[in-house]
């Protein structure tokens, strides 16, 4: 089983590494970091470095497929028909799940394949999968056929986890919950939307406004 | 404020990215990767790689020190006198907060940088801490003065959460938890050893004792 994890430069780290740390220690799996060129990425921090050891031209046929989200900017070679998206395309037809983290969704959307789907993405980024066709659901982990999407950055670890249960059974899912001690104890109950203070997902909306219409940080 | 994140050959990438997505995010950080030279390092499953922007004699003064652990075999390299512990002992003088997660914990008391503090680490390596002159305690995140352990992989997350309000404010920590949505809702309640099923657990013991007492996987 490939498990092909896509990476490109402004992503968020934690997106594609939550992910990768469950799906990569399934029984048989075999786990590429595939960028639309071999080499480097800089994350959207641009303080960490995550290498693509494979070009998409060279990955064809993955069984599992995850797409991690960004932050900051709008992702243009990402939202736009280019290479990536032909290849998130023709890989679709071969995977039996297709993945996304947080705003991850939105570029399965844009390439067309979540159109009249369920999926959900980051919360700052709900309304974009609309206005690509995908039929938005406020839930942290949707699946929809083989489509699987996850909330913000750290539910790609909620999804991943419900992914190995649903590939490798209850059992396996568990032992690799417990390898990452994955009992999580968030110092507050502030995670989502809905339970944040009023305030602060007020400031958050604002900043969400200015970097659209901004320019990205270099 | 200079946070300062070590990579090396074989570590557990979360136990890194976990605090990384965090604590890179803090007003007025300036976030290095920083590894015993620059350049790309493999994690612990070899499907994943991470870059070291700067080598450990360029980094003399950082205020946050972040240590991840690994997986598998043990890390010699770490573990025994040599120019890492070197110069973990060496920023430790400097920094306001000496961070863990997971093995990494096992990492700074083989400095010696633990040596009678309480501090936590992954439960399959809880007894390591005492071999190194730590107290081990049993719980997810640990501070003691300002040394900070995290227990197992994902409780990285929480152990930079807790920091962050310590550092920043909760105000400003809850902006972060919003940002990175971390509502969670793992699939299973079996993140910690109490919790697991007792086949699960045993089994995983069987396993680290296999691992321990054989060779690395290349």
């Amino acid at each position: 089983m490939q498990v092909a994890i896509l990476v490109y430069d402004y992503m968020t780290a934690l997106d594609a590494v939550g992910p990768y740390e469950i799906l990569s220690r399934l029984p048989g799996a075999e786990t590429i970091v595939v960028g639309e060129q071999r080499g480097p990425v800089r994350c959207d921090t641009r303080s960490l470095t995550i290498v693509a050891d494979a070009a998409i031209d060279e990955i064809t046929t993955p069984d599992v497929l995850v797409v991690p989200g960004w932050s900051g900017f709008r992702q243009d070679n990402l939202l736009q028909p280019g290479p990536v998206q032909d290849w998130l395309r023709a890989v679709d037809e071969h995977t039996t799940w297709t993945t996304s983290a947080c705003t991850g969704a939105i570029v399965l959307a844009a390439a067309g394949l979540l159109t009249g789907r369920r999926a959900t993405t980051h919360w700052l980024a709900i309304e974009w999968l609309a206005e690509f066709g995908a039929v938005p659901a406020d839930e942290r982990v949707v699946r929809d056929g083989k489509y699987v999407s996850a909330a913000g950055v750290s539910a790609g670890i909620d999804m991943a986890l419900t992914l190995a249960a649903t590939i490798a059974g209850d059992q396996t899912a568990k032992a690799i919950q417990l390898l990452m001690e994955y009992d999580p104890q968030p110092p507050f109950d502030c995670g989502s939307v809905d339970k944040a203070p009023a305030d602060i997902v007020a400031s958050m909306r604002a900043v969400r406004e200015f970097i659209i219409n901004g320019t990205p940080k270099t």
